[in-house]
């Protein structure tokens, strides 16, 4: 059975993936009475009183709401909302199974910027966080954006910021490896879409000083005409140089080579033209820019790619269960800069320094280690950032979350 | 305990009553791998070139919403969307514990009727249906009959249809009872409001002729001053005569008393000026209209209340899960008048004729055998009026719902 069939077959065995699940047994009259009329009256008055009980007393504490329109969906594109569904169904699947984090996919009729930013605004009562996915850019940013200012839980766009700490984490890991200082090395990002400005935004708020954005048109360069406002914010604080080439000729000498692009584009002698030590990491899916093989025959000491089949994967699936698990854990306002940074840096050390090796720089996303890490780091930074409306023990959360993981 | 404290404890404990639950293991990168990508782009394909595959492919095929604005929610009025939660969720448990059917609440953060109908409009790619609640009078009739209008899945105000289908039935096994034919009894409901009005328009559609609707300004007539649309439209077709007078006026001798109204109203006089071998529903909740044991003091042959402390309780519960069970089995596009009427039929025979007591007229809301008849009746009332995506086997309906019902 090629994976095709069998792909179809398993969403069709049950009519997808996802289900609800009672946490109350209803059993007889008695039950029915607690958890429905009269006694449900208790909590809606309480709560009622003072609304962050909520959180405290229904579901929403745990819940978010992972939302799309269909406009951009893996490499389909726009393939409209009912297509969606199995992708932020899959989804919601990850975020139970890794961090016992419960997430609804909902998939809205509209591609229109301001009804969606609205909706959102509307279902906030019902959830403690929304994960933004697949939606095109550049309206991705605006809607981020303009929900983040207008809403009370956090709001995260995952292609954005998950696949950016994921490649955080993999850079940081491969810099542990091959002993470079973030702050002194040449970093070259493929790609200055939704992921590629996110990722050059969260290596310069690591602390990286020579950040290169590259595109299609070549190098970004402050003052290039044609940039979106995202990719012109990111144009003043990377290339300082204001250097302007194409891919091969602004990768020569990098020593990180990142790339959210295109099938293939980090050739053999782009990676060979690298400085030494160099870092390739290739996140377009399925096809890399480099498979893991090629660019280590072409020269790259540390090689990673979004797949599955290879050493060094670098995927989001590693970091939006954990960073929720943690923002819930401390009924977080918001995910901030700190939170994500946080949840990289997490990441990047769970392997110990005597066991990285040049194909094990970042662990896998199956590592039950993982989310509680990184769920720990981000509610400790959630706290001390302000954006936690309640206290816990970081190391708690820790141990909590790896008692919710249901791996293997 | 008190249920009070009971109530508060149990949606502390494991904080509210509903989580998601995979249906689909992931344990290594195969399982991931089909159930996100790569595999996962598979079932988007196929529901691309057709939308209505995603009720096959995806959770979409058993999943509805629950939605309020929490404007009227159970006696306590408007205490807004985060404290109506635990009433949604609650509805989302019985419909999971008694017919396996996943609802996901969600409390929308605005009255505006406007913005109401929109969002849940945009919701649609989501959800094979949609359960309205607890949203204030009169705005409750809008907001359901432009969305039965502009929405192709079944939209449901359950605090009308739900409680006219349990009220019918309870009715309809009276009536069996004490052997009197719906056409020439004369039949009395007390309130007129989103419950009320929808018994008088079921009684009608049941084929009762002799209906007279009183609210507290006494019996509606036709061209009566200060009635909403919805009431004038009944108002033509019931109350032939136009009497005019309050309820004890207009209650002597009714065969069938049913209230959606206040607490005691049907008092001894009331219920002793009925006719012989009378029927007193008493719906409003906690407290209701006449209590079991005082209706039965005052001359009731038959008596019935909201409550489960008491014989003939007529509730929704008996209704709703069955009924979206059969609508969800057939991918309906609606519920339709014949599916309501179908549901009430089918809980109204469950009890054998010999097994019929003046203090068991209708099935237990915990009856494993009510949702799996409603289920059938309404799955078949759907194929024959058109309205199903496919056809089914109503028996089979019928047994694989009583599979699925976790009672007990």
């Amino acid at each position: 059975m090629d994976i095709r069939e069998e792909a179809l077959n398993a969403h069709k065995e049950h009519q997808g993936k996802l289900q609800v699940a009672s946490k109350m047994p209803l059993k007889n009259m008695h039950d029915l009475s607690i958890a429905y009329t009269p006694g449900v009256a208790e909590p809606c008055k309480e709560i009622a009183l003072n609304k962050d009980l909520s959180f405290e007393y229904t579901c929403r504490g745990n819940m978010i709401a992972v939302i799309s329109d269909g406009t951009r969906v893996l490499g389909l594109g726009d393939i409209g909302p009912e297509a969606a569904m199995p992708v932020m169904e899959g989804k919601s699947v990850i975020y139970k199974t890794f961090a016992d984090v419960d997430a609804v996919p909902i998939c809205l009729g509209t591609k229109d910027q301001a009804k969606i930013i609205e909706t959102i605004k509307l279902l906030e009562p019902s959830f403690a966080g929304i994960n933004l996915e697949d939606f095109s850019s550049p309206k991705c940013y605006d809607i981020e954006d303009i929900l983040k200012k207008e809403m009370n839980i956090p709001v995260f766009h995952d292609d954005q910021h998950g696949t950016a700490i994921a490649a955080l984490a993999g850079i940081l890991g491969a810099l542990r490896f091959v002993k470079k200082d973030i702050k002194n090395v040449k970093m070259v990002v493929n790609g200055a879409g939704a992921a590629g400005t996110a990722i050059g935004r969260i290596l310069l708020n690591a602390g990286a000083e020579n950040v290169i954005m590259v595109d299609m048109a070549g190098a970004l360069y402050e003052g290039m005409p044609g940039l979106n406002r995202v990719q012109a914010e990111l144009a003043k604080d990377t290339n300082k140089n204001k250097l302007q080439g194409n891919l091969a000729e602004i990768a020569a000498g990098a020593d990180v080579l990142a790339g959210v692009s295109a099938p293939g584009v980090f050739t053999k002698e782009i990676i060979g033209s690298m400085a030494k030590d160099s870092i390739v990491i290739s996140m377009a899916n399925p096809v890399p820019e480099a498979y893991y093989a090629d660019a280590k025959a072409a020269g790259a000491r540390v090689a990673g790619t979004g797949r599955s089949d290879a050493p060094n994967q670098v995927n989001n699936s590693s970091v939006f269960p954990g960073l929720f698990r943690g923002a819930l854990d401390v009924r977080a306002r918001q995910i901030n800069e700190e939170m994500k940074l946080a949840a990289a840096y997490a990441i990047a050390n769970i392997i110990p320094e005597n066991e990285l090796r040049e194909d094990y720089v970042v662990p896998d996303v199956f590592n039950p280690m993982v989310a509680p890490a990184v769920a720990a780091a981000v509610a400790r930074a959630a706290m001390e950032t302000g954006v936690a409306r309640i206290k816990v023990d970081p190391e708690e959360v820790r141990v909590k979350t790896a008692a919710r993981v249901k791996l293997g």
